[in-house]
């Protein structure tokens, strides 16, 4: 490719949750106004336009679903919430097919209410994963297991590192169960290089998904996602890590930031288009 | 024991980072009232008594010191840094050995301004640790790893796991380079069973360290340590862990957070002793 040639944003998705106050309708105009390809939305924004018009809009814009965000929320010790999260996320598997994409994120959840047994909890994710597998294959939808970075790990997700969601996905086909990588959450590990070449060897990495991890950490510790290049994060080693790996799919940009929420929302996808082509694209 | 026997606080140490208004002078006065008998200053708090005047004040009111908070921030990648640093850390075993505990901790440092290769800055984590050792065994002082959470990795640590500071602190003798465990920082470890196992197999464990991790997550995220009891950590499992492991050495209360902090000192210490004895104690 010669120096001059426009980037190539064939596998550029945008999600959903980066541009919070756009409507479903407007990700979708907003991204054919820009180039991307592609979409990773959240259930919520797809609930408030409705799934079969959410499904037509996407399809009829051209664009493709990357992923679905998300499942998951596992971690229930009763009998009644076990019985809610099933059919939750039986109702999201369903949603994904609608959407035409067969990723759908898991964030796992975290303790129960006043429980502190992590070890306990993260049995009941791998029993609920177990029970939710067959609907899953039966749907042709992957269910993605996302390790969060740590400071999620009480109220969010007890899967903390992408060697433990490898673990948690070994008994299973690579078609039913995988693994994100996300920046923001594994940046930091210190077996990350490792973690990701397995992945690839076990053909689990099911998406790829990049943001910046801003300093410092927000007061709200959930809106420290940054663009990239605003924070600490590598993207040349990761990235090259994850291309080496053999992943060849969507990279999804998600980026939770009052900041971004806040300014307009073609900006913020030329800001991306801009950051991508320069520090991701260069190692994907 | 008896039920109704008095609750041994033997091992119950105060890190003086816990009362950070009170002066080191009325923290040893502190911990004798209370029958503690054993602190962990800060450098600074040392530094502001004068170090003779405090190692003689500690030593005159019969209180042992479990270790020296701290040395580190190894991560300069410029020539003079590396020098200061180094100097910085002799300094500081020096005071360890005036303050006669054998118990350096490290804050091992993040990456340099600007920089993002944390793989090249663990590099020299590992090049000033072996700088450093042959004046650590002179003395008579281990250097002490202390992995923090992953939330501290950009700009404290880039030890972020036990088994990450057991990996580094491989190839050096047991009494040269030891690793703390700090429930704050490691509770979330998929690992940690394992890893506490290993450190007391290879003769590591130099420090347990009690706090409480706190949600939400303060704002600034340094101040999310919480007293015993108040977050999600569970000591019972941790304790027990940290116990078969052989550790038979002081237990540090180490807490930083605006509400204690702003508290009176003596019923900071009160309620110290109230939560080692019903949480800590019962599995150490």
């Amino acid at each position: 490719m010669s120096d001059f040639s426009a980037p190539d944003f064939s596998r550029l998705s945008v999600n959903s949750a980066t541009t919070k106050k756009w409507t479903l309708a407007e990700v979708v105009d907003g991204c054919v106004r820009a180039g991307i390809p592609s979409i990773g939305p959240w259930r919520d924004i797809v609930a408030d336009t409705g799934l079969d018009k959410a499904s037509k809009l996407i399809k009829d814009a051209g664009l493709r679903v990357s992923s679905l965000c998300r499942g998951g929320f596992l971690t229930a010790a009763d009998t009644e919430g076990q019985a809610a999260a099933l059919a939750d996320n039986r109702a999201a598997i369903l949603e994904a097919v609608a959407l035409d994409t067969r990723e759908l994120f898991l964030v796992v959840g975290g303790l129960a209410p006043g429980e502190k047994d992590v070890v306990a909890a993260r049995q009941r994710v791998a029993d609920r994963l177990e029970d939710l597998v067959p609907f899953a294959v039966e749907h042709g939808v992957r269910l993605v297991l996302e390790p969060l970075h740590p400071m999620y790990a009480a109220d969010r997700a007890l899967i903390s590192t992408l060697g433990q969601a490898l673990d948690l996905a070994a008994p299973y086909d690579t078609r039913a169960v995988g693994v994100a990588v996300d920046t923001f959450h594994v940046w930091w590990d210190p077996e990350l290089k490792q973690q990701i070449q397995r992945a690839g060897r076990e053909g689990r990495i099911a998406s790829y998904q990049v943001c910046d991890f801003n300093l410092p950490i927000a007061a709200d510790a959930l809106l420290s996602r940054g663009m990239m290049g605003d924070g600490v994060i590598d993207f040349a080693t990761i990235g090259t890590w994850v291309r080496d790996a053999g992943y060849k799919g969507d990279i999804e940009v998600e980026i939770f930031n009052q900041e971004i929420w806040d300014a307009d929302g073609d900006d913020v996808l030329a800001s991306i288009k801009h950051r991508y082509a320069t520090l991701v694209l260069p190692f994907a």
